[in-house]
């Protein structure tokens, strides 16, 4: 062992960083991006208003980054139809940041958190690397739901100070019901209860939004990020909703003005654009769809999708189809799930390459026997 | 208490959050920004190249922010002479959260942290939020200054992992000497060493960096920023120089994708226009040589700087002073230290406001005793 070595917390020595490979492939599935580029005209309003804004970057930003906060209040009374006001929002740079914020401010050492794997593999990590023990809950192997009685009964067991939900859940892409989660927060009295709803915008038609719950639940947080549905996965922008109260609580653990001026001007223009920008969400849709029907008709096994990705089963091998379709110069994500991809739905072309791909692959790749 | 108060961690319930009031006041001379605006051509090429840019922003950010590094390496040659290799920089959405990274990995619950108040709030702050117990350590009363002696004294006596040292100070205002450092790292033989150099553009000729000890020292970590000579507070972007295992280290507990692309894009840009932005350093520091004469002249008591402010001393209350001086319209800041104030060397016009307000106050508000 090194000296550096020697003098890292015990609990970091022999971890890997966590993060997929950025390679260099023509057709990248890997990460749930938008395979559509911010549109021109968008670019050049951010790049108007950068323009003022910049010479003025000797001052610090604006702590509580307020006109931000109006525009993702008017954005999210806009889509889902619920009223928040800005004392309720809170916003960093990703989701990851709002969320560790939650964790720092509700969990940590001597303190628990539930999740319900297989969820967004960020949830273990950002809790574990601030202390908190984790307690991997369990969906239904076979198809990956979370029932009412078997989140009840976890939840029950745990007496978690953190509850974390996915819906749409990532990887598998289902949303959850919604009785779910209220009987998450009366099975878990003295929890903070995090609905993260990162792919909210590609959801079937009827998903509710759990941000309807938040003027009956105090101890509910509903976090988004702008992206998935935004195209704005370099921008690195989430955002959470929450009672005044908790967004309080963040505040005594955020570093001071974490949110840069570029990144409040980039966020708060896109917002002034969601039509444009969400104009991508339709197609992207029709080619989840799309994955599910003709993975279905290969004789895979797509998991049902209200996000911009699709889980499928039913392969002998994961990680020999992986590498064959990066082969192919197709990345997906093997997120860890035995006979399992992820795929991102991309365009009707890039979409197209990696059906095409694995049109070749199934005769030897796919599992002779039943998904497991 | 309330219900979400009361599932707060014990340790944050009745805080205040950080930061310095945002009030809109003629002369800002509170938080050590650049009063100099980012040049019209650095905006324009900046501007040219988030044009390029943002079009893709649909993908998520190069996570090892490779060009970046590049960058930071060649300014610290071009500057300071010290020959680094990309693999020993590391950066961050200002330099707050590079030191929470080194805290995350190197302190946190069961550790200990030493520091030699009063030096930059956000230390103890960052390794308290983080669990590590905050030590306490203290410089000489009269002059600020940190001996070699006391300095060797306290650190043995706390045997700490982390010891955090500015130089030059904040609020203080002057460098270490070099020796301090080597001896601390020998007194302290588990710990990482810190040296906060965010002000070391404004250094007096002769003061050397801390950067040229790093060949040596494995445990040692010199963190800058670009808030400050760069003029680019608002844009957040600080970074530190150290061994490349503990950047290594630093890649475990750091967000994944935590620099966005357009953070990325201008703080490389401004890199590459270093000899236009730092055209206002020596403007900066004749100011503050004038504010340590002016102040001297008054009958108060300027402590020596090598940073863009000045603390100084002889005022019989600073709270009242500094009431005073915003009702003049001149912000400045109350760091806590009985009797001193901090300003910032502003324009000539806005050092020439503020030093004609204090010599209306003078009168009244100097001390008629020697300052402790």
């Amino acid at each position: 062992m090194s000296e550096v070595e020697a003098l890292l917390r015990p609990e970091l020595r022999g971890r890997t960083a966590y993060g997929a490979p950025q390679l260099d492939v023509a057709v990248q599935l890997n990460t749930n991006e938008s395979s559509y580029a911010v549109p021109p005209e968008v670019v050049e309003a951010i790049v108007g208003e950068l323009r003022e804004g910049l010479s003025g970057l000797n001052r610090y930003p604006d702590r509580e980054f307020t006109d931000l906060r109006k525009a993702l209040v008017g954005y999210l009374e806009d889509r889902s139809g619920v009223s928040l006001r800005p004392e309720q929002v809170w916003a960093g740079n990703g989701s990851n940041e709002v969320l560790s914020h939650v964790v720092q401010a509700f969990g940590g050492p001597g303190r628990t958190a539930l999740g319900f794997t297989p969820a967004y593999s960020m949830h273990p990590i950002i809790n574990e690397t601030l202390g908190t023990t984790w307690v991997d809950g369990q969906r239904d192997a076979g198809t990956f739901d979370l029932t009412l009685e078997s989140a009840v009964e976890q939840a029950k067991g745990a007496d978690p100070h953190l509850v974390f939900l996915c819906s749409p859940n990532n990887p598998t892409g289902t949303a959850l019901p919604f009785d779910v989660i209220e009987a998450m927060l009366e099975a878990a009295p003295r929890a903070i209860v995090v609905v993260d709803e990162a792919y909210a915008e590609f959801a079937r038609p009827g998903t509710p939004t759990a941000l309807s719950l938040l003027e009956r639940h105090p101890r509910l947080i509903v976090t988004r990020t702008m992206s998935k549905a935004f195209a704005l996965a370099g921008g690195r922008l989430g955002y959470l909703a929450a009672d005044p109260e908790i967004i309080d609580a963040l505040r005594l653990v955020r570093l001071p003005y974490h949110l840069s001026v570029q990144t409040q001007t980039i966020a708060r223009v896109s917002l002034e654009h969601a039509d444009r920008l969400l104009e991508s969400v339709d197609a992207i849709k029709a080619q989840r769809d799309r994955l599910v029907t003709e993975l279905t008709a290969m004789g895979l096994a797509p998991v049902p999708s209200d996000a911009n990705f699709v889980l499928f089963g039913g392969l002998a091998d994961a990680p020999t189809t992986w590498q064959a379709l990066l082969e192919d110069g197709v990345l997906v994500r093997d997120v860890g799930i035995p006979h399992h991809l992820r795929v991102t739905a991309g365009t009707p072309e890039e979409t197209g390459r990696f059906l095409e791909a694995m049109a070749r692959l199934v005769p030897t790749h796919a599992s002779t026997k039943e998904t497991p």
